[in-house]
Protein backbone atom coordinates (compact mmCIF):
# COMPACT_ATOMS: atom_id res chain seq x y z
CA UNK A 1 0.00 0.00 0.00
CA UNK A 2 1.17 3.53 -0.80
CA UNK A 3 2.96 5.23 2.53
CA UNK A 4 0.93 8.27 2.50
CA UNK A 5 -2.33 6.54 4.30
CA UNK A 6 -3.05 6.57 8.10
CA UNK A 7 -5.00 4.05 9.67
CA UNK A 8 -5.96 6.42 12.28
CA UNK A 9 -7.78 8.29 9.93
CA UNK A 10 -10.46 5.66 8.71
CA UNK A 11 -13.33 5.21 10.24
CA UNK A 12 -14.01 2.05 8.89
CA UNK A 13 -12.62 -0.70 6.91
CA UNK A 14 -15.24 0.55 3.85
CA UNK A 15 -13.66 3.85 4.03
CA UNK A 16 -10.08 2.48 3.66
CA UNK A 17 -11.10 0.02 1.25
CA UNK A 18 -12.56 3.17 -0.86
CA UNK A 19 -9.28 5.06 -0.66
CA UNK A 20 -7.93 2.01 -2.85
CA UNK A 21 -10.81 2.02 -5.22
CA UNK A 22 -11.12 6.11 -5.48
CA UNK A 23 -13.15 6.76 -7.89
CA UNK A 24 -15.18 5.39 -10.88
CA UNK A 25 -12.50 3.86 -13.48
CA UNK A 26 -10.56 2.29 -11.07
CA UNK A 27 -13.93 -0.25 -10.16
CA UNK A 28 -14.46 -0.29 -14.30
CA UNK A 29 -10.24 -1.35 -14.34
CA UNK A 30 -10.57 -3.68 -11.67
CA UNK A 31 -14.09 -5.57 -13.41
CA UNK A 32 -11.92 -5.35 -16.63
CA UNK A 33 -9.13 -7.46 -15.38
CA UNK A 34 -11.27 -9.62 -13.94
CA UNK A 35 -12.34 -11.28 -17.06
CA UNK A 36 -8.85 -11.35 -18.41
CA UNK A 37 -5.66 -9.69 -18.69
CA UNK A 38 -5.65 -6.40 -21.06
CA UNK A 39 -3.05 -4.36 -22.97
CA UNK A 40 -2.97 -0.27 -22.36
CA UNK A 41 -5.17 0.23 -25.53
CA UNK A 42 -7.57 -2.26 -25.01
CA UNK A 43 -8.21 -0.99 -21.22
CA UNK A 44 -8.58 2.65 -22.43
CA UNK A 45 -11.34 1.24 -25.12
CA UNK A 46 -12.95 -0.18 -22.56
CA UNK A 47 -13.23 2.49 -20.36
CA UNK A 48 -14.96 4.79 -22.70
CA UNK A 49 -13.72 8.25 -22.27
CA UNK A 50 -10.43 8.04 -19.83
CA UNK A 51 -7.50 10.11 -20.93
CA UNK A 52 -4.05 8.25 -21.44
CA UNK A 53 -2.63 10.39 -18.46
CA UNK A 54 -5.30 9.62 -15.82
CA UNK A 55 -5.35 5.74 -17.13
CA UNK A 56 -1.68 5.19 -17.35
CA UNK A 57 -1.62 7.37 -13.28
CA UNK A 58 -4.17 5.14 -12.47
CA UNK A 59 -2.39 2.05 -13.21
CA UNK A 60 0.42 3.14 -11.89
CA UNK A 61 -1.16 3.24 -8.62
CA UNK A 62 -2.95 0.00 -8.46
CA UNK A 63 0.57 -1.60 -9.26
CA UNK A 64 2.09 0.57 -6.17
CA UNK A 65 -1.10 -0.97 -4.31
CA UNK A 66 -0.40 -4.36 -5.24
CA UNK A 67 -3.76 -5.33 -7.19
CA UNK A 68 -2.33 -4.80 -10.51
CA UNK A 69 0.33 -6.69 -12.29
CA UNK A 70 2.35 -5.24 -15.01
CA UNK A 71 4.22 -7.77 -17.21
CA UNK A 72 6.33 -6.17 -20.07
CA UNK A 73 6.76 -9.07 -22.72
CA UNK A 74 10.39 -7.66 -24.33
CA UNK A 75 8.65 -8.35 -27.79
CA UNK A 76 8.64 -6.00 -30.92
CA UNK A 77 6.05 -4.71 -31.21
CA UNK A 78 6.17 -3.95 -27.52
CA UNK A 79 3.59 -5.98 -25.82
CA UNK A 80 2.80 -4.90 -22.21
CA UNK A 81 -0.45 -6.42 -20.43
CA UNK A 82 -1.98 -5.85 -17.02
CA UNK A 83 -3.64 -8.47 -14.79
CA UNK A 84 -4.94 -8.38 -11.47
CA UNK A 85 -2.70 -10.13 -8.36
CA UNK A 86 -4.14 -12.05 -5.72
CA UNK A 87 -4.92 -9.07 -3.65
CA UNK A 88 -6.72 -7.51 -6.92
CA UNK A 89 -8.76 -10.48 -7.50
CA UNK A 90 -10.07 -10.59 -3.42
CA UNK A 91 -10.69 -6.56 -3.73
CA UNK A 92 -12.91 -8.04 -6.72
CA UNK A 93 -14.49 -10.57 -5.25
CA UNK A 94 -15.23 -8.40 -1.73
CA UNK A 95 -17.02 -6.27 -4.35
CA UNK A 96 -19.66 -8.43 -5.30
CA UNK A 97 -22.23 -7.83 -3.16
CA UNK A 98 -22.08 -4.26 -3.47
CA UNK A 99 -22.43 -4.74 -7.29
CA UNK A 100 -25.27 -6.98 -7.11
CA UNK A 101 -26.86 -4.93 -4.61
CA UNK A 102 -26.40 -1.20 -7.27
CA UNK A 103 -27.68 -4.10 -9.82
CA UNK A 104 -30.87 -4.40 -8.13
CA UNK A 105 -31.55 -1.49 -6.46
CA UNK A 106 -29.99 1.44 -8.35
CA UNK A 107 -29.74 0.45 -12.08
CA UNK A 108 -33.02 -2.06 -11.65
CA UNK A 109 -35.02 0.57 -10.37
CA UNK A 110 -34.07 3.54 -12.69
CA UNK A 111 -36.84 4.78 -15.27
CA UNK A 112 -36.06 3.18 -18.91
CA UNK A 113 -36.56 6.42 -20.37
CA UNK B 1 -33.63 6.78 -6.36
CA UNK B 2 -32.95 10.14 -7.49
CA UNK B 3 -34.24 10.12 -11.17
CA UNK B 4 -30.75 11.97 -12.68
CA UNK B 5 -28.53 8.74 -13.11
CA UNK B 6 -29.16 7.11 -16.01
CA UNK B 7 -28.71 3.05 -16.30
CA UNK B 8 -26.53 3.10 -19.54
CA UNK B 9 -23.80 5.36 -17.68
CA UNK B 10 -23.11 2.73 -15.59
CA UNK B 11 -20.42 -0.13 -16.28
CA UNK B 12 -21.45 -2.56 -13.68
CA UNK B 13 -23.30 -2.37 -10.51
CA UNK B 14 -20.60 -1.90 -8.19
CA UNK B 15 -20.59 1.49 -10.17
CA UNK B 16 -23.91 2.31 -9.88
CA UNK B 17 -24.01 1.53 -5.91
CA UNK B 18 -21.03 4.02 -5.64
CA UNK B 19 -23.29 6.39 -7.55
CA UNK B 20 -25.39 6.08 -4.31
CA UNK B 21 -22.40 6.08 -1.80
CA UNK B 22 -20.95 8.64 -3.28
CA UNK B 23 -17.55 9.98 -0.65
CA UNK B 24 -16.44 8.76 2.73
CA UNK B 25 -19.17 10.91 4.98
CA UNK B 26 -22.03 8.96 3.54
CA UNK B 27 -20.14 5.62 4.24
CA UNK B 28 -19.62 6.88 7.58
CA UNK B 29 -23.34 7.87 8.06
CA UNK B 30 -24.45 4.29 7.17
CA UNK B 31 -22.28 2.71 9.35
CA UNK B 32 -23.55 5.01 12.16
CA UNK B 33 -27.00 4.25 11.41
CA UNK B 34 -26.14 0.68 11.07
CA UNK B 35 -25.22 0.71 15.01
CA UNK B 36 -28.33 2.52 16.07
CA UNK B 37 -30.55 5.37 15.31
CA UNK B 38 -28.82 9.06 15.75
CA UNK B 39 -29.95 12.42 16.18
CA UNK B 40 -28.49 14.75 13.74
CA UNK B 41 -26.22 16.40 16.87
CA UNK B 42 -24.92 13.15 17.60
CA UNK B 43 -24.07 12.42 14.01
CA UNK B 44 -22.46 15.25 13.73
CA UNK B 45 -20.04 14.57 16.55
CA UNK B 46 -19.42 11.09 15.21
CA UNK B 47 -18.88 12.28 11.52
CA UNK B 48 -15.73 14.98 13.08
CA UNK B 49 -15.51 17.66 10.69
CA UNK B 50 -18.40 17.62 8.98
CA UNK B 51 -20.32 21.35 8.43
CA UNK B 52 -23.96 21.33 9.03
CA UNK B 53 -24.85 21.92 5.63
CA UNK B 54 -23.16 18.87 4.27
CA UNK B 55 -24.35 16.65 6.74
CA UNK B 56 -27.75 17.69 6.07
CA UNK B 57 -27.58 17.60 2.41
CA UNK B 58 -26.09 13.94 2.45
CA UNK B 59 -29.01 13.16 4.42
CA UNK B 60 -30.97 14.61 2.46
CA UNK B 61 -29.83 13.06 -0.22
CA UNK B 62 -30.21 9.49 1.16
CA UNK B 63 -33.29 10.08 2.46
CA UNK B 64 -34.55 10.90 -1.67
CA UNK B 65 -32.80 7.56 -2.31
CA UNK B 66 -34.35 5.60 0.38
CA UNK B 67 -31.51 4.57 2.72
CA UNK B 68 -32.31 7.02 5.42
CA UNK B 69 -35.86 7.09 7.48
CA UNK B 70 -36.11 10.76 9.01
CA UNK B 71 -38.50 10.49 12.29
CA UNK B 72 -39.73 14.15 13.78
CA UNK B 73 -40.95 13.25 16.89
CA UNK B 74 -42.67 16.51 17.44
CA UNK B 75 -41.79 17.36 20.53
CA UNK B 76 -41.04 20.07 22.52
CA UNK B 77 -37.66 21.02 22.36
CA UNK B 78 -37.71 19.57 18.59
CA UNK B 79 -36.60 15.82 18.69
CA UNK B 80 -35.71 14.14 15.02
CA UNK B 81 -34.33 10.95 14.38
CA UNK B 82 -32.42 9.32 11.58
CA UNK B 83 -32.39 5.75 10.98
CA UNK B 84 -31.28 3.13 8.28
CA UNK B 85 -34.62 2.07 6.23
CA UNK B 86 -34.82 -1.73 5.13
CA UNK B 87 -32.92 -0.79 1.93
CA UNK B 88 -30.28 1.29 3.87
CA UNK B 89 -29.47 -2.06 5.90
CA UNK B 90 -29.12 -4.10 3.04
CA UNK B 91 -26.66 -1.51 1.59
CA UNK B 92 -24.96 -1.77 4.46
CA UNK B 93 -24.60 -6.06 4.55
CA UNK B 94 -23.65 -5.40 1.18
CA UNK B 95 -20.31 -3.71 2.13
CA UNK B 96 -19.24 -5.56 4.44
CA UNK B 97 -16.61 -7.73 2.40
CA UNK B 98 -15.40 -4.81 1.53
CA UNK B 99 -15.08 -3.44 5.02
CA UNK B 100 -13.23 -6.92 5.68
CA UNK B 101 -11.42 -6.11 3.38
CA UNK B 102 -10.46 -2.86 3.93
CA UNK B 103 -9.54 -3.82 7.45
CA UNK B 104 -7.30 -6.42 6.78
CA UNK B 105 -5.46 -5.26 3.52
CA UNK B 106 -5.42 -1.37 3.93
CA UNK B 107 -5.57 -0.27 7.41
CA UNK B 108 -3.72 -3.48 8.67
CA UNK B 109 -0.75 -3.11 6.34
CA UNK B 110 0.06 0.30 7.19
CA UNK B 111 2.78 1.21 9.14
CA UNK B 112 2.13 2.02 12.32
CA UNK B 113 4.46 5.33 12.25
Amino acid sequence: MRSLRRPESYHCGTAAAMDVIDGKWKIVILWALGERPHRFGELRRTLDGVSEKVLASHLREMEEDGLVHREDFDEVPPRVEYSLTPLGISLNQALEPLADWGERHVIGRLPTA
